[in-house]
């Protein structure tokens, strides 16, 4: 295979976390070293400004800034929640990706590099397939960031190390304090955190126990695992008898014996056609009252 | 007057702060050099303690325990949200009474530092009363701590900086991530702040805007400020027309023309008689969707 030679384009997509810069910062950096690259590009806003053609000229920024996304918080060339979607819109879905590889030509695109999650790693991968039916020459890869740590083929993503430092710093301070105020009453704090189908944010928060079983977060609800009421409530119980007050973390995305969502409400759809989640915690609130 | 000589009794009320053990530190510490004061006692979890007779031996404590407390986070002698309320349950709020100055004449109480805010502050000046109805002399000290900054007589109270440098970061952390996913759609976000009748944590999130009119947050509710909802939305308009992003952040306790809270769940009261708060920002949400 002869070596490609052509211009890079980078794009950040779905929520920003604290490290997606650093990995933008790491793309550029480690592209600006190999000859067969010749421009890059940042995509403005996602596969959202690359449809727009709002392309960013990188190598016109000062070596200062680059070297500055890694500390840089939030996503620096911007980015969206837009989704080519074959599914629900197959009609605009098609026009997208002409306009895609319209703009990939213009630009003489041919390395492709897409930092996002579950569904922009899907994006990725039809970009590759689209460009292998269209016989055009382009290296697509996908760059993993997530803060739910559920991407395949990756251990630790880059996200989820400082969600985890930010909700179990969380759980550690909410628990200090309902700790202080816990009475013969008893009392029972319940704290929903991210995560719709993996449970690696809530079981993370397990961090604040810092190695001491008193301490909370006493229950960890994962939404893999299925939520049994009965269960929940006498430990609930428990811990509040030994210690007078029990903090429980849950996965927003819990599911019962018939696999709802306890907190999902069904009449909103995300833009990737996923039921809102609100009311984990809202539910199991009503359960610990209801006792 | 000649001095009163006798024992101290502290206390820690209402919902902790970064700062109440500092607080707690200073009376305990500042008690030490005076000569009238014997003994240094801690109330357990507030009233609640002192009428179950919970009293902490503070003299027992090491010098390192107590200069540790000015970074001790949380409750250190515990608190309680419990009231001697003559209002709503006059029979029980006697009975507390009695049982009050039963306890301070055992343990021969002549000083009573209670560290809280507006309640606590009240069940102060009560305890002030009752003492000088029965003639016990008692000096009872209500010691300032809020986060809401509405204590008379107090500029800053203690609480109150800490809950800010708080808030305002958490609003420059989320103004950054949702300003980087702004697109021509536009988006609003909301954030509710604490703040039933005093505007004081919402307004000084300000903070966050680093003196910049162009940054994040771009609209502050106040509770004392009539709601104007379309003036509201115009607002919102026109920011998210200049910046394709708007960031809102609302007193949990602002008020329509009528001087009803639009969040308020009359349904739920607290032990203290007011209305539960859950729904400031889940009512603007459904203003902003409307619009």
């Amino acid at each position: 295979m002869a070596e490609l030679i052509g211009n890079l384009l980078v794009g950040q997509s779905g929520g920003p976390t604290s490290v997606i810069n650093a990995t933008l910062g790491g793309v550029v950096t480690e592209a600006g070293k190999h000859e067969c690259i010749e421009e890059i590009y940042g995509g403005a806003n996602g596969i959202l400004g690359i449809l727009n053609e709002e392309l960013i000229d990188i190598n016109e920024q000062k070596q200062k800034t680059i070297a500055g996304l890694r500390w840089t918080p939030a996503a620096a060339l911007g980015t969206s929640r837009y989704k080519i979607d074959f599914k629900r819109k197959p009609e605009r879905a098609a026009k997208d990706m002409d306009r895609l590889f319209e703009v990939f030509q213009a630009h003489n695109i041919r390395y492709f590099f897409y930092i996002g999650g579950n569904d922009s790693q899907d994006t990725s991968h039809k970009v590759h397939l689209e460009a292998v039916k269209r016989g055009y020459e382009l290296r697509v890869i996908g760059v993993p960031k997530t803060i739910d740590n559920d991407l395949p083929h990756t251990d630790s993503c880059p996200g989820y190390g400082s969600v985890i430092k930010y909700n179990a710093t969380t759980v550690m301070e909410v628990g200090l304090d309902v700790g202080s105020m816990a009475t013969d009453d008893g009392s029972c704090c319940i704290i929903e955190v991210m995560g719709r189908s993996a449970g690696w944010i809530a079981a993370g928060t397990v961090l604040a126990k810092r190695g001491n079983p008193v301490k909370p977060p006493h229950i960890i609800l994962l939404p893999e695992l299925v939520f049994d009421q009965e269960k929940f409530l006498a430990k609930v119980k428990e811990t509040v008898a030994a210690y007078r007050y029990c903090v429980v973390v849950v996965g927003e995305g819990i599911k019962n014996k018939q696999g709802e969502e306890i907190g999902a409400d069904m009449s909103h759809l995300d833009a990737f056609g996923h039921p809102v989640l609100a009311g984990a915690a809202e539910k199991l609130k009503e359960f610990v009252h209801g006792k």
